[in-house]
């Protein structure tokens, strides 16, 4: 997606340590219009494949995610970071690795709102070390749902994590390709 | 909203202790198509307010501020719940108190995304005690920004946010307002 390399080059910071920041437009400032193009490429590209429902994890994922699954006319599950006083204790729960973070958090969402029938498209802000993506993967596996694909806005190709899902058998459609990242200095893998 | 009371009516369950768990269209499960209705409530009430940016908190509010913001074509800045690494670290900073989960956490924003020219709309899923409301509200008012109105999709009208925004002088503009709920009834304020 072009546009969304080009404001990656021009809003985008890149602060070392294989770090991209890119809170004007995408995670912590949401540029609304931009959003809905990413919507729209993500409806686009799955809009064959049966999809009953949209899962991504809270937070940064949930623009994208929301924006996509009211294309394809389906709800949006949100994986929860945090167990919560209110949060039905039919759950399924694992526990997912943050390298930019440094620590692990628990993913949980209620048994209710997934089913054997449904077909999954997964959404994500980035995918590195696709560990978040794993463990959304781990529990859909338990339900058994259908996985249809996993859209990511921006892909950190240095990393492994597209290769990891790959490996599994899953499609990987990232928006944009981030080949290096380096001295502030970024490339793309061209699509 | 006599949908979204109706959904509530329908859709809630009520846990007892004034807790009531939506989380099968709202803040778990979304449901779009009428995240969308929701969105479109908001952008109406306020079309005349030359809202220039709509904010909100992660996670849950994340979704009904996306709808709306994406309708009066400006964008969405969310609130976050934790300092990261990778957030800029010339930031506001407040303390906010959670009932619900019996604990208090940090709300963080870039002092970037926030000028004196902005005339502000905040949209949350829930009004309760007001306390993230008005820890949104501290932070616009170091800015300052001009606060042009407040967006609760849920009311708990039993509590006292609503009068402690009020008596700020901030218009709540509220799609439900639950004047009780207690021993598996839920009873509206009329709109």
């Amino acid at each position: 997606m072009k546009l969304l390399e080009e404001k990656i080059r021009t809003e985008g910071e890149f602060l070392g340590n294989n770090i991209l920041k890119v809170d004007s437009f995408l995670n912590h400032q949401i540029d609304t219009n931009f959003m809905q193009e990413i919507g729209k490429e993500f409806a686009t590209h799955f809009k064959d494949k049966r999809i009953t429902k949209v899962v991504t994890i809270e937070s940064s994922g949930i623009a994208p995610a929301f924006a996509t699954a009211s294309l394809l006319k389906v709800p949006l599950l949100v994986f929860k970071k945090q167990t919560s006083k209110i949060l039905d204790t039919n759950v399924y729960q694992t526990e997912v690795i943050s390298y930019t973070k440094g620590t692990t958090y628990p993913l949980v969402v209620s048994k209710k709102f997934l089913d054997p029938s449904d077909s999954i498209l997964i959404i994500d802000d980035f995918l590195a070390n696709g560990e978040a993506a794993s463990a959304v993967i781990r529990i859909l596996q338990l339900v058994p749902a259908e996985i249809a694909g996993i859209g990511i806005v921006i892909e950190k190709s240095f990393q492994p994590g597209r290769k990891k899902l790959e490996q599994q058998g899953f499609e990987v459609y990232s928006l944009a390709r981030i080949s290096k990242l380096e001295n502030n200095t970024i490339e793309f893998i061209s699509q």
